[in-house]
């Protein structure tokens, strides 16, 4: 394959990540909005808070999400959707998008369909069974309900258990997408399998179930990380030509790679953080791995202290330190060589094990509750 | 879309069929087996008889055939799969091959599955529309039903309902076909939509259910029109290497267009008899119609006979008379100018009337019973 959304320093697919990425260029390659002023304004009016990540910068960019605050404030229904391709343990990157998805739940008071779309690693890794995907698929099902999801108003489902609700409209997109769209939306080539070519069709459904569910047209929002942006413009370009409303999408930057890599990647264990990781191994990969802005001794570091904006440990606090003031004391102390390496380090070590000890008894709470989160059929 | 199977005087894609088909040259360009005396005489070991079918040499190639009857001697089980894209009425040249698998069925006592994809029609042609193809759907499975397979041992599905059970293993197929395979197959190019480039795979899976079915790998027999052979190749291609048995197929002709052309074709209804034409719209049809092997005058004709070979009336009998010593006396009788072509005609008009009341009431009477054939999800 190759590499459409590539600049001479980063490529970002929905398959692909690396470099040093500039979400600047993105918003002007991808031909997205950034949250501006007005926007953040018109959220705060309506959930009587701005979320840290849009505070942060963390989600930064939409397309439509203006119009969803204006189908809110006019209490019209608007279905939330996001996603998880199954291949491996869910790890702290892509629970992001999902934090943010919790509270918009339930700031907004929305529904939320959650795809997990089993065949799309299958398709695009080679050396993937598909026994393995259905093993991710129950494991990592685990994850999404311990977020917090509220059972009442939330699906899951599973592409290849649900397709009999998705293939029939899948096609519908499909009819109006040629290869030669596929090919320049993802760099498809003639040597590339022909589900591939097919696959974003079954990922543009969910944004149209809401309206086939209401039997009326309904809006849908979706938060996911920027890569994803890709495969929704191509939902948008045919949605209303088959008659379903534009989705709209609210997009955040990668949790970068512990190594300082762009986005954590689930072969490299060393760059990422699973959910599923005690204590002792998430002290012990931040400690090892965690890329450091501090200086090379303790003499030079309190002298011209260190540099946060490049501290992956810094940065790291920035998406699960929720306190502002705390997480400016972190950044000034760190800046000033008040605060060492290590013990930036050891902040956000204590930091993700309280989340992850919360996360991990919940995910085990959530064994039991699976079949209430479930769309079978 | 270019035409893969394209000679310079006739064309045989799924898609398109036309031109003056030479049945000896596509038996070498699809790589099948031509069926030979042995083949036919284990048939009759089996079966008791020769289908005037098998006899006429209209099931005239196959992949694997012989096969399937050496697994019928050792009283394995073994499925029947065929299928009906809908997209408009029924007509006669779509129920020839129903007839010789309700044959089959009936003969050797197999279980049939019966493929209803209307995705196809509606990713293959731009004018119509799902509504259409789902009122097809409802229509021709009347016409399915009214052949008199079994209901025990018969169930029909529809694709965008059934594919919660087929979506996955269409993917197991898509994987293995590149896009470059399937623009070898079928003639696509980059403008054609993805949904053709992957609905081939979703045809393999009816080959491969009589196996998900009996939990063990089970064969499978796919009697059909020759032009469907090519879904089969890359069926057979990728079948073993995602644990499935290669399906074998049994080939049969086109019944010609009354005008003459290759095959009828649905949306020329001169050229067609359809399954609910009346008694007067088949006579006025057969007699305007149907291409003639007379001569100009009654004169010419008695002197020197009609020529029964390139008369599609006479034709058409070959595929409705299962009375070979009656068929041989009309061939003999127009041969020699005994009989004109207007009379000839009318022992075809009377032989389909008779044969359309019977599959009227039948159809009529399967209204009540289609539940009875359904694999509803």
């Amino acid at each position: 394959m190759a590499s459409p959304q590539q600049s001479s320093s980063f490529t970002v697919t929905p398959w692909i990540v690396k470099g040093d990425v500039d979400y600047d260029k993105l918003i002007t390659q991808f031909g997205v909005q950034r949250i501006d002023d007005a926007l953040l304004k018109h959220v705060k009016k309506l959930t009587g808070e701005i979320h840290p990540y849009l505070r942060r910068n963390i989600f930064f960019s939409h397309m439509y999400f203006d119009k969803i605050l204006d189908a809110v404030e006019k209490k019209q229904k608007v279905y939330l959707y996001t996603g998880r391709a199954p291949s491996g343990p869910v790890h702290l990157g892509h629970i992001v998008p999902w934090l943010f998805t919790k509270w918009l739940q339930d700031r907004l008071n929305m529904h939320l369909l959650f795809q997990i779309p089993d065949e799309e690693k299958v398709l695009f890794k080679d050396n993937l069974t598909t026994e393995e995907a259905e093993r991710w698929t129950k494991e990592n099902i685990l994850d999404i309900i311990a977020v917090g999801f509220d059972p009442k108003k939330t699906k899951i489902f599973v592409d290849t258990e649900y397709a009999g609700h998705m293939y029939k409209h899948a096609c519908a997109v499909a009819r109006k997408t040629t290869a030669s769209t596929a090919k320049a939306l993802f760099g498809f080539t003639d040597s590339d399998n022909v589900g591939k070519y097919f696959y974003s069709c079954m990922q543009s459904v969910p944004a149209f179930l809401p309206t086939v569910m209401e039997k009326k047209k309904t809006l849908c929002l979706i938060p996911c990380a920027i890569d994803q942006d890709v495969h929704f413009r191509l939902t948008r370009d045919v949605a209303e030509g088959i008659g379903f409303p534009k989705p709209a999408t609210i997009l955040c930057r990668f949790l970068p790679a512990l190594t300082a890599g762009a986005k954590m990647s689930a072969s490299e264990t060393e760059t990422l953080v699973a959910t599923t990781d005690t204590p002792d191994v998430v002290k012990k990969k931040i400690m090892k791995y965690a890329f450091s802005g501090g200086r090379n001794n303790l003499e030079e570091h309190r002298k011209y202290g260190g540099n946060p904006d490049i501290d992956i440990a810094y940065q790291w606090l920035t998406f699960f330190e929720e306190d502002d003031a705390k997480l400016k004391k972190v950044y000034n102390d760190y800046k000033s060589g008040k605060l060492l390496s290590g013990e930036l380090k050891m902040i956000l070590v204590d930091k993700l094990n309280t989340f992850l000890k919360k996360h991990q008894a919940a995910r085990e709470k959530a064994k039991k509750n699976v079949e209430k989160f479930m769309l079978r059929d």
